[in-house]
Parts: structure tokens; C-alpha cells; sequence
């Protein structure tokens, strides 16, 4: 088992130097990016993933030159190159190389890049609870758009980092609602009925997040509303939790050292959890 | 005469990779850049270039490992090896390799990689004068900081070009107010008095933008002012014009498709762009 790398069609060793110093991936953030957990050798919820990879790409007017199909087969052949059972597949895809200019080149042909690490699901996490803080989210109007342009979510995890928290939670300070985290979607939970920011271009439409809308609720009979709040309504939540794909669904305890609720993992919280962790059996085991 | 690449400390061909898939330049845009114009083997305002690097690496915490001679001797260094004596040199910073994860890895060494092409400046345009479009202004919050996260100006930067204009003009949505072009400052000239974006989290505070003030408009007795404006206001101004490295001092003759005063490169706009040259020529013949 051993970390591996993949570009333009070739494994590589992930020490290997493939990327021009005038690809647009480095010079300008010019490019998009998805990431998959690996569950017993297998993708979960690739097709969603996959879909909205095409959907940024789209967006960027970065020419689509993958079938869905192909982008299945390169991340089986890596899991099965790899050997890596449990761990997240990267992959990137950026506009091209070319002499620097702001606007796009002509005749492109995109860069693909992918890299598979081992790597575990935080159960600790999910026992015990997070924390997180509130930060400013001083992010571009285009959230809804997985770009490699990432500054604004790193400076908001440094900040949550240094004061030891594992998220912070972003507001846009003008409207004083709460986005979402610098690598996850938020939810709060109120008289047993789920809250989060509604799909818009200050927000990823997490892959996480709509499995949880489309299956868990549903099938737990779990009210979720698409609406945003305050800092201040999110305190005075019963429980509050974040999902990505490398979290799945991860109480938070406490936000600037306040508890949520009763400062414990809430019962809606896990129940979603463990609704989720049935659907990755289903698929991947 | 050839244009050459230089990676940590080695001049490379520019075809040569040397950046990895983990570079967090290339996976999260974090780092920062500088370009410089080279005139007759020389570079213009290279202090003023440096000293804000050194102000954008510190705003990003991405640790700073060269002192400003040694950056000034690559400058002259790559000119020399490159036989270039106008063109420009672009060279970016970034944090360092390391596994995927959103806040910093710790004890690292950024990289650096730095680019010269030849290239004249356009002097048509400066002559003839150029069609901007007004677009909004959808960046993230911290446009001081001279960064590799471009996709914003990128975007706005190809809708200007798909409009046959050379520009495009930034303005703030819930204020209204103009910023800055998608890789310039934008001057508007009224009643003689030169008016621009106060410096703020909102636009960078560009080399040329400085000059202009502490040199150009001090030694022609013009007047100019940091106070932020509409659109409106810049479409009944008499002139205006944007700078930047590589367009020095160029007018703007019309947005979207409406002509800026009498649709003719204004005479104030001009004068700074002779004192402009006046310094280039000073400096670097």
C-alpha cells in the first residue's frame, strides 16, 4: 500500500515534478477539484462527485475532455495501483499551460492531476465532538464553484487551528447569516428541525450535505429546511454539526467556547450519522 | 535572446516541470507574486515591488527566505542569462509542498519560481486609448494581498476580452462603488482633479498607482484624490484611465461602449504618462 500520483494519463511517484511553473492551476488558482473517500477499495458517492466536477468545469469554461466513465475507471485503477483500501482520492483538474495572461487561452487542452493518500475517518471526532469558532467569511461570491482559488477557506482553518478548533464557521458580515465552514457545510438543530444556508453562490452544494437532504432525512423522517441564520440563532441551537466528505456528518460542541445544547454529540446529529454510515455499508461493503 | 524560467535557486527552461502535485500553490493558490517590467536591461520600481511582497508573504504568514538583495540579484541575474532587455519577469511564492490539508503544514520552505518573456508595452493603446466594460466586483476581501488566488479578475478579465475591450472595470454590488480593474487601478479625471479607490482591503495598492501620487502628480501640480465613486460618476467624468506594471499609464476611452468625455485620451492622463516615462527613462537609460 503506498501513496500514488496520476497526471495526464500516467502513475506517477508522488514526488515526481509534472507541473509547468506556467500551468494556470499555479499562477492563478485557474482550475477545479474534487475529493472522494475511499471505503473498503471502493468510491463512495462518486457519480455525485463526478457530476459536480463537470458542473464546475462548466462553470469555468474549462473544456470537458473526460467522460464520466473515464474519471470512474482512472480512480479504480489508482485505488487497485495504490492498494489503498480505506483513504481520499484528490484529483484537479486545471485550465492548461500557457504564457501568462489573465484572459483564457485558445485550443486547450486541461491538465489532470490526481493523488491517493491512506487515511481514516475522524471517529474520534464524531464521538467526542468538535469545536469551532465564528470567522468573517471574507470568501469570492462564486462558493458554488469547487475551485482551486482556496485562500480564503485555508486563512479561516489556520485561524480555527491556532485557537485550537477543528472548523470555523464563516458569516458574511453584511447580512450577519452564517455560510457554512471552511471545509464543510454547517446545520443547526432546533425543536428537532435541521437548519442550513440554502444552495447559493455563497455555498458548495456538498456532496455530504445532499445525501443527507435526499436520503438520511427522508428515510429518518427528519424535517431539514434550507434557511439561513444567525451566529446568535446558532448558539442558542440544541445541536449543531458539520459534514464533508472526510468528516461524513461531525458534532460541534461548542462555537467560541460556548456549548451547543447541552456542550454533547446531539441525538439528531448521530441518528444522521448513523444513517449515513448505513449507506457507505450498502455501497462499499 | 530567450525567455527562461528559474525554480528555487536553478534557471530552467520554461518547458521544464518542477513544480509537485502537492504544491500548495498549485492545490490551494497559496502564495504570492510579483511582475516586473524590464526596461533596457533594467528593472523599473523594483524596490517598491519587493517591499510588497515582503508585505504579502507576511499577510499570508508564508514564511520569508530571502532578503531583498538576493531578490534584486536574481532580477539581474535572469535578465543576464535571458540576453532580455524588455520584456517582463514574473516570479511567485508559495508556501511549500505538503500533504493535502487546509491549514499550514508546519516548519516549511516556500518555494520560488520565477518567469522572463520579452513583451514591448503597448503603446497602441496608450496612443489610441482603451474600451473597458463595467463587471462586478465578485473577489474575496483581502485584494491588498497580492495573491495567486485569481480566478475573480481572471473571470472578469475574459469577459471584458469576449467584449472586444481591454478592461474591465470592478464595482462593489451592495455599495455601488468602482474598485479597480481586473489587473489595474482605475482613475477617473474630473473638473482637473484625478480621483481613484482609497486603499483598503478592496483593491491592491498598485506600483504605478504610487508612483503616480508620491512622483507623477507632485511634480506636474495635479491633483488627485482617494475617494471611492460610481459608475455613473466615472461615465460623466472628463477622463480615465487605468495603470498597471505592464500598461504603465493608459487611457480609457469609453465603457461599455459609452465614451468617457469627448472619447479622445485625455490631456491630464497623458501628462502622467510623459512624467511616467520621464521616470523609466531616468531610472533605467
Amino acid at each position: 500500500m503506498k501513496e500514488l500520483g496520476f497526471f495526464d494519463g500516467e502513475f506517477i511517484d508522488l514526488n515526481e515534478k509534472k507541473i509547468s511553473l506556467e500551468d494556470r492551476g499555479y499562477q492563478f488558482g485557474d482550475g477545479i477539484y474534487e475529493a472522494t473517500k475511499v471505503y473498503n477499495g471502493k468510491c463512495f458517492a462518486l457519480d455525485r462527485h463526478l457530476d459536480r466536477c463537470i458542473r464546475s468545469l462548466r462553470e469555468l469554461k474549462i473544456p470537458v475532455t473526460y467522460t464520466n466513465a473515464e474519471l470512474k475507471a482512472i480512480h479504480e485503477d489508482i485505488i487497485k495501483k495504490s492498494g489503498i483500501t480505506d483513504g481520499c482520492i484528490y484529483f484537479q483538474i486545471t485550465r492548461t499551460t500557457a504564457p501568462r495572461t489573465h484572459y483564457f487561452p485558445d485550443k486547450i487542452v486541461p491538465h489532470f492531476s490526481m493523488t491517493i493518500r491512506e487515511g481514516a475517518v475522524h471517529t474520534d471526532w464524531q464521538k467526542s465532538g468538535v469545536h469551532a469558532i465564528f470567522t468573517e467569511d471574507i470568501r469570492w461570491l462564486r462558493c458554488d464553484i469547487k475551485t482551486i482559488n482556496l485562500l480564503g477557506n485555508v486563512l479561516a482553518k489556520q485561524e480555527a487551528h491556532e485557537k485550537n478548533c477543528q472548523e470555523a464557521i464563516q458569516v458574511r458580515k453584511g447580512s450577519n447569516l452564517v455560510t457554512e465552514g471552511s471545509s464543510s457545510n454547517f446545520f443547526v438543530v432546533k425543536d428537532d428541525i435541521v437548519w442550513t444556508h440554502p444552495i447559493s453562490n455563497l455555498i458548495l452544494k456538498g456532496v455530504t450535505r445532499s445525501i443527507l437532504f435526499e436520503e438520511c432525512a427522508k428515510k429518518l423522517g427528519i424535517t431539514m429546511i434550507e434557511k439561513a441564520f444567525s451566529p446568535d440563532f446558532a448558539l442558542t441551537a440544541h445541536e449543531a454539526f458539520i459534514t464533508s466528505t472526510s468528516l461524513e456528518v461531525t458534532p460541534v460542541i461548542a462555537i467560541d467556547n460556548k456549548h451547543i445544547g447541552n456542550g454533547l454529540p446531539g441525538k439528531i446529529t448521530l441518528k444522521l450519522l448513523k444513517a449515513y454510515h448505513e449507506l457507505v455499508k450498502k455501497e462499499c461493503y
